[in-house]
């Protein structure tokens, strides 16, 4: 997407690779929105730190950045034997999978990446045929966003106010974003509108980086405490919602995402106002058959005891404790919501009612059974 | 409540009266939960800051600030005209009131003291009446929030695991507080419990204020997100919700509250898990026929685009903007709750369905008609 830098407007994606370097390019997303810097990790090792220490974050991204991690690890070998060259590759596949070990994608990112390569002969053969499929892996991955954003763009008529919660945008994909996606294709329409994005406490990502995003395409755009959302829907202020989610089962159409994606999708349906959640194939779980068994991670405490922000504009981000020494906190990062309150599934191969997504299986590159 | 200080185990009271140095005492609730301070105002203009400026807030304990404001004011008064005594207490009450002109319980404090006053001939029988009806009207106050403490208590059985949001403690009373009134009687009748404080963005009040009187009282407490307050109520991880309220509509059983609890209560009556509000009889609207009526105060953007905290253990809190420069917020810091969602209102007469707050309107000392 366009961002302005120094005064200067570019088009960039969240993560890329630069050929003369052998560096993988990423958004350092843990200074946004106060500084905005593009951070090239030199070696396989450093993209892996990347990935691990949230420099670039997102179930998409983090796939590219491990599918360039990887050719650029084989790209790094020097020697002929193809034998050697193999033992290589599969460290370096070990060491991109173990930076964040949940997600499905990047498994999937690493394993698209070896296929193509074990096509080659040489040694040189098999490091251009990685890089090439780290290519075609991103820009697929693209490719899925932009289809995304045609499917539910649509949705998105002249002067709605839109409300979105976390970052599923594309500071979280290669481009384009999940739930961002119609937002960006009905703004290249010329569809005027205007966003609500929850704060998303504890890490912000509503405040920091979605809100960022849409500033820098200019989107209209207000931020609010998240428990404000409730009052806004009572009150006819929210015409539409769209999220995007870590996980859709498949079987039964739940959805697991952000905490406080469930509270808001039951406002939203007390107020009668349309859900959606926006996914690439990739989030799609056609294995698990209940949301009960979806593991509900329990992150450090010490991110709902504090927050991180800057004293002045432009500085380094700091913590600042907002609670007492003594207190104490839960901090569950995802909730699962049922498909009754879902209106729709926003796919790259169209919009399906969550308990649909079973049944159309196939288009959806699901299992045959 | 007990306070330990340096300690110290101290009990202590809000808001208090120095008689010897005419100076009203108000812990100072801006350093809290970081550092704890005793603030002795030294003239009623100094009072009046301490109310504008936050020093102390919440319905019951402005309104014994104001309460002992004029007192103090009335007594610093040298002279023996009871006609430059008179002009004189106009002034001071004039003062006190401007501090937060919005909520009603100030009012009616200012006017109690007055009627007492008028009761005396001389200048000293006035000063003396003035002190003596503040010292009652906290104690009322007191007495009121004990009395929601008794009829609430038995809701709170052995085991469970109770809501609140925002601050409606003892913080925001003169002692004891409305909505954690029931657990402290609780408590004292030796039942075990544990509570979870919504942090209550934009100013967390919960997580700073709620969760450290509970540590101050030993009661077991973890702070969550605001938004984690529905996950946990469709996991069965809460049993009751008790919150205060800045305005209940005796003629409909609307209740204005901070922003959020109208998430919660719709969240709450999803998973039958009951939900109550406590209130004082100051917090009695019977006035106002519709909850569409009641002003939403909006509040300033800077405080959903940053947050108060501190930088290391016992320092001073510092503001850090959490969203970037570009970004815009809303900041609406009420909302209103409708009847349905509400299982009963706590009140120092015992506890009503919302929407016999009318019918029961002589007992809660409202209109005769």
């Amino acid at each position: 997407m366009n961002v302005t830098v120094n005064g200067r407007r570019r088009r960039l994606r969240t993560v890329a690779f630069d050929v003369r370097r052998n560096a993988v390019l990423l958004i350092e997303q843990r200074l946004l929105p106060h500084r905005f810097r593009i951070v090239a990790t030199r070696d396989y090792r450093a993209t892996a730190r990347a990935i691990r220490d949230m420099v670039v974050r997102g179930a998409p991204a983090i796939a590219a950045a491990a599918a360039y991690g990887l050719a650029q690890g084989a790209r790094a070998f020097r020697g002929r034997s193809p034998a050697a060259f193999a033992r290589h590759v599969d460290r370096v596949a070990r060491t991109l999978l173990a930076a964040r070990p949940t997600a499905v994608d990047p498994a999937n990112a690493l394993r698209a990446v070896r296929a193509a390569l074990a096509r080659g002969r040489t040694v040189a053969a098999q490091q251009r045929l990685a890089l090439a499929a780290a290519r075609a892996f991103a820009d697929a991955s693209v490719a899925d966003c932009t289809a995304i954003g045609r499917h539910g763009a649509p949705l998105i008529r002249p002067g709605m106010r839109v409300l979105t919660h976390c970052n599923a945008g594309w500071l979280a994909a290669v481009d384009v974003g999940m739930a961002t996606a119609p937002l960006y294709a009905a703004q290249a329409r010329g569809r005027p509108f205007q966003v609500f994005c929850d704060e998303t406490r504890p890490r912000c990502q509503g405040a920091t980086l979605t809100a960022w995003e849409l500033a820098q395409q200019g989107i209209p755009h207000r931020i609010i405490a998240d428990s404000a959302a409730g009052h806004l829907l009572q009150r006819g202020e929210i015409d539409l919602v769209i999220v995007g989610a870590d996980r859709v089962l498949g079987r039964t159409g739940e959805v697991a995402n952000k905490i406080g994606t469930y509270a808001t999708a039951v406002l939203a349906r007390r107020h009668r106002v349309p859900f959606y959640v926006a996914v690439p194939l990739s989030s799609l779980d056609w294995t698990l058959r209940s949301g009960r068994r979806i593991p509900i991670e329990e992150r450090a405490e010490s991110e709902v005891l504090g927050a991180w922000g800057v004293r002045r504009r432009g500085g380094a981000p700091v913590y600042v404790r907002l609670a007492g020494p003594a207190s104490r906190a839960r901090n569950p990062a995802f909730d699962v919501t049922p498909p009754e309150l879902i209106t729709g599934v926003i796919t790259p191969r169209g919009i399906f009612r969550p308990r649909d997504l079973w049944r159309h299986r196939r288009r959806l590159d699901g299992p045959p059974t």
